[in-house]
């Protein structure tokens, strides 16, 4: 059997098999691109008291996210700088006011400074100071908390701008959301036998819409013609239908700071490298990607609504969680029968965009650029 | 501690222990070795209707059998040409006139032409011919299905004319079995622990088969005494045994086309790379192996019987399928001992082959030279 | 972010993390360090009818530990010569006075003779003694079994003499304790998802007992100081405490050997590679290190008492189990938390060995030796 050769075709390749498969491309990513970028760990209203923490993997590191005493959230490598031993194994908790060490007791402040070291602190050639945490650089962007290994972080408005002004037309039209006030209503973890690459491809075009969303297909109609989204252009939704929820009827009034315009529209936006963001009329749904191997995807989906609404005794968000549920759990599925191809001889040179999808391309161009 | 060096032995070699651990050799194995040969996927009676569909792994691939509208059985890589999702991720089923792809809904014919791709059948720089699926090589042998990865696969009868010839002193004799019409009356599956080679020298020598096989040498004596056959003759049920079964009774008449000669014999014979044969009076029992790994093998034994037997009302294949199954569970018992030795200093340089092993090293030359 | 220069501290380093989980480390330890030097494989009473075995794992290779019917113990790759089929695969049992392989019948002496080969026994170039099991060194001290897998080992005593040496201030108080002569009481087998260097890292400081051990800190006070011993010195059980055990009451006399300077002593050592011994006035616990991965060890812990008290009809040794089983479980914890870290860049070129450590920096010299 011989496979036609692609360089002859007049649309655009996808990568290489390889790069959704092989463990020292995976190896890379994660040291160029996910150690030298910001990456989105989550929400900042989730640790809202001192002490109060998470445990996150980003690239090959646990990295400690701890609200101080005075209110600041930092970061630090979730590693004791004595023996190394893991400071906290938990994924979240809260702590009295300092970090402590199992092992030899070390101790330190919720700003990072060495605040114990038994028989130690004494020593006259041990220097306390130049053994705090070691601090992982913090963000707080709309409401969501990223991180950035890298020795001198770019600005995160650097990376976060282009995207969102190259979708709302502008960047001013994010504010209308009221992002950072936003409270999660429901949130959904998902585990992807799939490589990070191919969810966010995924995301990225709407070729597969129509075959694989009825249901979304039926809110959104324009979803159905496979094509991607025109600059500061939403999707609309379909006419007799009230709100983007699984019967179609609005449960809760449009986000506050709404313009007219956008009371009907869905926005959708991949924040590089690892957030997808969908804005809909009376609420906002998160996708959070992370990768834990080169063929398996933990995915982080929250459901982001309104504060006084989620405040309500009876809030009740399940009828606009269903949807994106639903489809969700068909991408998964469709990521998961591409990841298994991955390995093939027919995907060697990798497969074919169709024009509809022709700005994946530079989707893949960025990744293969960090990688270099 | 020393080890005696192997080359001063006047005895043969096996070959060295990593050839049946290594995942380099195992992947040179799959890319060279099977996906050079024919190699036997299963029975072409399991799949008579139209769009009734198999899926195998063949060397690294995933490979789609399908009947077609015109009856003819095809094979190809089981991967859409658009974004190389997974087309079929059961392992068998029954198509509805054509193969489409969950993804984005491209669609081909039982024959593997591109029949529907959405928004591009009538773009005009799109060829659609150039988009059909991959044609996998198939050719239907005596009633099993082999397929065959090479770009220019040798005929098949090259690859199974001289083992068949050699056993029974030529090749005709193999019609007296009239293995294209026979049918399975039971199919078992075994996942073995260890290297498919392992299986394969096992069963080429009847060594073992006092100390392992006493069900085995009760019904047929010769075996007992742990030399190989002779090229063109049978081994010979004992005297007093009707049949190979587990009573020694007979419950079927012999298959209708054979001589006088063969109503009380045994042949047994391997077809490279994966299936072993052994034709009995009333039956034959067919193992085909599917290597799942340097270290595992999947083993799918079926019992073959006359059509009209098979389609009895009371048809109960037991009596024979019970003694085969013991032996296979003894063999894979050993097989998985032998394999727990490989990494051992004491197998660096290989064991050793005893003359009435001697003819396995044809063996393992015939892959060291496929793996050149 | 950036990481402080360990040459520029005054302290010690630790490793390299890689030394920790690295699988070509690892396999070289194995290869030289385990295969190399005498390694601890259990107590010879554990044998002691003739045909009595067990199986235990060294370095890469299974090996076979059996009693032979002229009483001494010898110790084989746990290999058949022919195909080289492994020979015992239970963990331990009883042979019936020749070890003989499933597979073709090979039939050895517990001498490692070979007794029969069916069809070769007579064969004029079989040269029998050639093929005899494969001896490996085996040595009985102090009652624990250890094995060699070098061509030429060094005497045992080399090994073993220095560090008790150091540890009593000469070799001879070690025979207070008959340690040959004790029983086992009980055994308890944990798995540590830790390298096995940290596990003996952890044993050989007790820098982390006042923080993970209280109560071996309520038995033994000196062990609150985080300082090491000191040569010759024992540490001393707490004023009002009997004896090392869960209650602080004695159970048992004092082991009938010991002078009264020790009769309130506990004195700990590490035998390289792979054994832990803690000496107290009225039992022993020995810990075993089994490697079983670059991240994970199999430790059996056995608790030796004085032979008459052993055999008392109401023997009951919990007391002091408790208190070890206890002090194990901490240990294993904070290694593994320990190992969790040890691919963090913040352990990249090691972590620092407070003073109260430095000595285990010599233990670090010593296995980058071995390696070499």
């Amino acid at each position: 059997m011989s496979i036609s050769v692609r360089s002859e075709s007049p649309f655009l390749s996808t990568l290489p098999g390889r790069y959704y498969y092989d463990s020292s491309i995976y190896a890379q990513e994660q040291e160029r691109l996910f150690s030298l970028l910001w990456v989105c760990v989550g929400r900042a209203d989730a640790l809202l008291a001192t002490g109060a923490y998470q445990v996150v993997t980003v690239g090959m590191e646990s990295v400690l996210v701890v609200r101080g005493s005075d209110g600041v959230l930092r970061a630090y490598l979730n590693v004791c700088r004595h023996r190394c031993a893991r400071l906290c194994d938990d994924l979240c908790g809260q702590l009295k006011g300092s970090i402590q060490c199992r092992y030899h007791a070390w101790t330190y402040g919720l700003d990072g400074k060495l605040l114990g070291a038994p028989n130690m602190m004494g020593h006259e050639q041990f220097d306390r100071v130049a053994y705090g945490l070691l601090s992982v650089a913090l963000e707080v962007w709309e409401g969501f908390i990223w991180v950035n290994l890298a020795d001198r972080p770019a600005a995160i408005m650097e990376q976060v701008q282009g995207p969102i002004s190259e979708r709302f037309g502008s960047y001013e039209p994010l504010s209308n959301y009221q992002l950072a006030l936003l409270k999660v209503g429901k949130s959904i973890s998902y585990v992807v036998e799939a490589n990070w690459k191919l969810i966010i491809e995924n995301f990225l075009e709407c070729y597969h819409c129509g075959p694989m969303h009825p249901e979304l297909c039926h809110l959104l109609p324009g979803f159905k013609s496979g094509k991607s989204y025109v600059a500061g252009e939403a999707a609309t939704l379909a006419d007799g239908v009230e709100a983007f929820s699984i019967t179609g009827k609005a449960s809760r009034p449009p986000l506050p700071g709404l313009p007219p315009e956008d009371l009907r529209s869905y926005y959708g936006i991949v924040l590089m490298p690892n957030i997808l963001l969908n804005f809909l009329p009376d609420h906002v749904v998160a996708h959070t990607l992370h990768p834990e191997g080169p063929t398996r995807t933990r995915v982080v989906c929250d459901w982001l609504f309104d504060p006084q609404e989620a405040a309500r005794p009876n809030f009740d968000p399940m009828d606009v969680v269903e949807v994106f549920d639903i489809v969700n759990r068909q991408d998964w599925d469709v990521c998961q029968l591409t990841q298994q191809s991955m390995t093939s001889r027919a995907y060697r040179s990798g497969g074919v965009y169709v024009p509809a999808e022709h700005h994946i391309r530079q989707f893949c161009d960025f990744v293969l650029a960090m990688l270099d």
